[in-house]
């Protein structure tokens, strides 16, 4: 095992023979190919007999020998809450206010700063170990999951969530979050302002919130439209759909916003949405688990609304399967909408790369195989029965790929995992110290439902 | 790697030390459990502390060390067409009767006993690396199929598809496959046989094949209710849904029936299954992704019907994932209902397992972890970041398992795989040869569609 990929820094790579996935614009797969990266940098993207065959090779300290290997951009999982694993399989098949208030409320009413960093770490590792490259996380505690992020070379986009009402610390917390983590760790950390729902923001908190996002130049992130219930509540409340009511409250004037589930949505939400250059996640595998229901993706790729997926928090999603988001983002359309063609491998393998990147304002930077952009890649083994025979590269990937198929790992040209092992974390010791703390996390928390049995104190939802 | 599981076969084994999950009427969950095979049968299972503590160990002349593991029955892959694996990826992203006309049919009329062989081959290899112990098979060349089962040791119930029309072999076939490999390869195979569908199987056929089954003492495997198409069809031929359809025509006399698909039922639809005792099997992967719809399985559950999952064929599931089957068996219900705990994970694995061996009239002799069942079982590594923390086993499998956690396949009492090795089957030649099949199946296929465009031959449909 090499030590600390954070330590001896790779100048420049060169990953040859491989089955090169580019996502760029013309979807282009190339055979055979190899990718230089330099400083942290994609350069050089073709194919291995561009003449003078071997050049790349030249500007690499080091080379990778992938030929029966896929490489693709790292995978955006565009929506989680990390910690949350500490609360997996700890209270499934309830309906979804029973879940909240009477296990997971109570539990994270009583987290503290350690167990949120054990919990993002265990979360980390998994997504790591399946391909995730970037995540977008909500959650509080935020200066841990940072912390997490920092040490294991991966890359964020944080933002503390917040609500309008309750004993919540408003925001105060994300402007200190901005001024220490924002464009950190090497650039790989991002900070966003996390206003929580429509249905937990009042419209003069929401105008606070754009004020704060345009201050401080960095994006939105909140839950839009995620059950039926919520389109309910805003329209008895504000005679508006949730999209229309947070259109009126000023909160798409931030300079991005992403708009997580967007379930429930109608035709002129739509076209809102794709007026207001609003990224949308979709996070079709938690929709089906707490019983939202299926968004319309097919309807706004149509509109041209940047689409990205995510798995929402471990306690919601189960595992933290990218994969089987991509697969589930383009079967459940296909059911939907009755076409087998609504959408395809190829967009729902963009939706997990490139347009996540789009919806998080991360455009430019990741999310491609394409000069210029970082060197965010993840290289898959095809030499596995599920991917034979190998037809499509594209359909294999999306239709039949696994966490488990992903052996090395990329961030900013530097390698987080390779050939399965991870480099900058200590797996044995985040099983360990995840389990003893949702252990006590969740003894503490039951303890302590006997005492405060009324709910005295409501929990700022954060998930 | 040893040398082949049937060379020397184990007398008696015992497993020590995990999770048992035993899908008994219970749903017991063992800690710390023991499991005692002797004969390739289940004789013992319980605490490792059970007086006098270590009887089981006197009795074993192998033991596996499973401490950290889950033991669970191995899965049942209720419906499957494991040579089109040749076809995966080839042509996804298509209307469905596009996709069966212009490239599935045209390519397996070309095919020879050789594709079936090593297509089946490669979807065996799979199903075993991910947990699955016996599977359903409707397809042609069968004698190929059980070939391969009985050289890889796993368990299998085979049918020949059959239809009225066309160039079909109608019923010889069948009766040639019950008489050669019906209760083979030491019990593992069962023969049944296969009518293809309603749509196309006449009243006067399918009466012949329910008395083809009663004579043979074989069930007799089917797909219904698949597409709205086929509901309009029937309707419009016959004047009655698939369902009444097949119970007019005599079919639900055979001795056991195996309904696969089941995704457009009427209430009276369902009351006809659970009073005629017919299993179901659905394969809700393939329901999206061929834009068929969503199976009612809760309603099902609800009248008693005995529901087992499968992957369908590999052409049209992608990878046969019977831990993704588990989790959309939950997870679109929980959609579809609106009710998050409509279908539980219990219920899912229990319908992966033991409602599998129902279904496909394998009651008493699979499907749990039962003393005097036969020793199908899987052992799952749990020292994953996915299944972590360890709150709830049975959250923990149906939630966040997948194929590369089994580590470890035993039918009848015989490893298969051991430590992800496979034993009785050569990886590389497996992937190559198909591989090699595939490539040329599809050259003939499109080179011979040049020449008699006009579809002078109506293929059977098998799939």
């Amino acid at each position: 095992m090499k030590a600390g990929g954070h330590v001896a820094l790779e100048r420049s790579l060169l990953i040859r023979g491989a089955t090169i996935v580019t996502v760029n614009d013309e979807q282009e797969v190339i055979e055979e190919g190899e990718l230089l990266i330099e400083k942290g940098l994609i350069t050089s993207v073709g194919r291995a007999c561009d003449p003078p065959v071997g050049w790349r090779a030249t500007k690499a300290t080091r080379i990778i020998e992938a030929r029966g290997k896929v490489v693709l951009p790292g995978l955006v999982n565009a929506h989680n809450h990390a910690a949350m694993s500490l609360f997996r399989g700890y209270a499934d098949d309830l309906p979804l206010m029973q879940w909240l208030h009477e296990k997971i409320w109570p539990a994270e009413s009583k987290m503290v700063e350690e167990d949120v960093y054990w919990g993002t770490a265990l979360s980390v590792l998994e997504m790591v170990r399946g391909g995730t490259t970037t995540f977008a996380d909500m959650y509080l505690f935020m200066d841990q999951v940072a912390r997490v992020v920092k040490k294991v070379g991966t890359r964020a986009v944080l933002a503390r969530g917040v609500t309008a009402g309750g004993t919540d610390p408003k925001l105060e917390e994300t402007r200190r979050l901005v001024e220490t983590w924002h464009k950190g760790a090497g650039g790989r950390i991002r900070a966003a302002v996390g206003p929580h729902a429509p249905y937990t923001c009042t419209p003069e908190f929401l105008q606070q919130v754009a004020g704060l996002a345009k201050e401080l130049g960095v994006p939105a992130h909140i839950h839009v439209a995620e059950t039926r219930e919520e389109v309910q509540q805003i329209k008895e409340r504000y005679g508006a759909t949730p999209v229309q009511y947070l259109e009126r409250s000023g909160l798409f004037d931030a300079p991005r916003v992403t708009a997580v589930h967007c379930v429930h949505l109608t035709g002129e939400d739509v076209k809102i949405l794709a007026d207001r250059r609003v990224g949308v996640v979709s996070c079709p595998g938690s929709n089906l688990k707490l019983a939202a229901g299926i968004a319309p993706l097919a309807k706004m790729v149509k509109a041209a609304i940047p689409i990205g997926l995510g798995t929402d928090g471990p306690a919601s999603a189960g595992a933290l399967d990218m994969w089987e988001q991509m697969r589930l983002a383009a079967n459940l359309q296909k059911a939907l909408t009755g076409e087998a063609d609504a959408i395809s491998a190829a967009q729902a393998l963009e939706m997990a790369t490139r347009g996540g990147a789009r919806a998080l304002g991360l455009d430019g930077q990741i999310g491609a195989i394409i000069p210029g952009l970082s060197a965010d890649v993840i290289i898959v083994n095809a030499e596995r029965a599920h991917f034979y025979p190998p037809h499509d590269v594209l359909s294999s990937l999306v239709y039949a790929g696994h966490p488990a198929d992903v052996e090395t790992v990329i961030v900013a040209g530097q390698p987080v995992m390779e050939e399965r092992m991870l480099l900058n974390l200590d797996e044995r010791e985040v099983l360990a110290r995840s389990a003893e703390r949702a252990r006590e996390l969740i003894k503490r928390a039951e303890e302590s439902r006997g005492e405060d049995q009324a709910g005295s104190e409501v929990v700022p939802p954060v998930d």
